[in-house]
């Protein structure tokens, strides 16, 4: 297997991270890769999610990863083996990415002739929301075991994010987590938002979700 | 059921944080309640470890607990059900508590007659390490559904804290945990936390963590 390239972040010097945001994704939109940026709290199960995604999407889309945390490498090692082109971004400490960061990130994995970059955020239901990486779609994993409030507890993540993927529901018979309950939550939040029951670990509802993502990057393209 | 108490925290104006958590720390050597801050991902179980905890302590010591959260006041409802002092600090979408927020707190929950008070800090394994919120011990919960490699990603949360409680253990027989890689991913963060499998939700465990919370209580007040 080949080394993992791993990628030391500087910290951004931009003031108005917002604009340096909308920039990236107007830069993106002149034949970029279609950049989604996947958020949860750790442990909620976005490197799995990532790589069912991209089974899912793989014949149809050419796919790279940038795996984001404070530091090891494990996710990306994860990653690699699907044989796509994968990063590893060290915050050096910090809590979330932002637009620069992204950019740092895609110039190291290199985006030419990809259809499609997925960045897996710090683990965090918190400061990622508050920091716009440029993203084209903003996506949110809450996992069964975190329980049905969480969107109470943390609104701005759900504000933000078009859709919500309800992780490990395979674990539902052993937890108290109700599905009408976390979708009146998320629209409490977000009125707008798609919510998409998923097990990643057993693949149920990850076609669903990925069909959905493609038609918004083929949106995206017209 | 009274109605909870919330307090909407003020951002503080100190510069050095470190050095407010230092004083508050030996104002509370002076007949204030021993102070634990306990930490985790969003959904790891703090409230319910917090309520097991106190009814494992209650005949032994007299508890209050901080509940701080972004938004909701859904924890300090549930505290408030075991008919002890309890606050619902809103953080107003900060991240995390530091030492003068603490003090507020503090205030307003009433420390008089206390000798033990808990903190639930905002669900979030980066940025509350980062803040010394002037506790007496930092005690950080990692549930099983999250995976045993958070101690490699998150290092600061596992160098800083004295305790790690490994929770949800009655769910290790579905997800793929390990408790001797978790052990030592700990032991290279911080040999000398001490970690304690527990099952907040069925009780396992919880005698143990609270005995020695005790016997650290008791050791400080010499």
């Amino acid at each position: 297997m080949d080394k993992i390239k791993i990628i030391d972040l500087k910290e951004s010097i931009l003031a108005d991270n917002d604009r340096d945001a909308d920039m990236l994704r107007e830069t993106l939109r002149e034949g970029g890769p279609f950049y989604l940026n996947i958020m949860s709290s750790p442990g909620a199960g976005k490197t799995t999610t990532i790589i069912k995604t991209v089974r899912s999407l793989r014949d149809r889309l050419r796919i790279g990863v940038m795996e984001a945390d404070i530091d090891s490498a494990v996710d990306a090692e994860t990653v690699q083996a699907e044989g796509i082109p994968v990063v590893q971004l060290h915050t050096g400490g910090m809590c979330h990415l932002d637009a620069d960061m992204s950019r740092q990130g895609m110039r190291e994995l290199g985006t030419d002739g990809l259809d499609l970059v997925i960045l897996e955020n710090v683990g965090n239901l918190v400061c990622p929301a508050e920091f716009d990486t440029g993203a084209c779609l903003d996506a949110v994993i809450l996992s069964v075991p975190e329980g049905d409030d969480k969107p109470l507890k943390y609104p701005l993540m759900f504000e933000k994010c078009s859709a919500v993927l309800i992780n490990k529901i395979d674990a539902m018979p052993i937890f108290d987590f109700d599905m009408d309950t976390v979708r009146k939550y998320i629209a409490m939040r977000n009125p707008a938002a798609v919510v998409f029951p998923v097990s990643a670990e057993t693949g149920e509802g990850i076609d669903a979700w990925a069909d959905w993502l493609y038609d918004r990057i083929a949106e995206w393209r017209k």
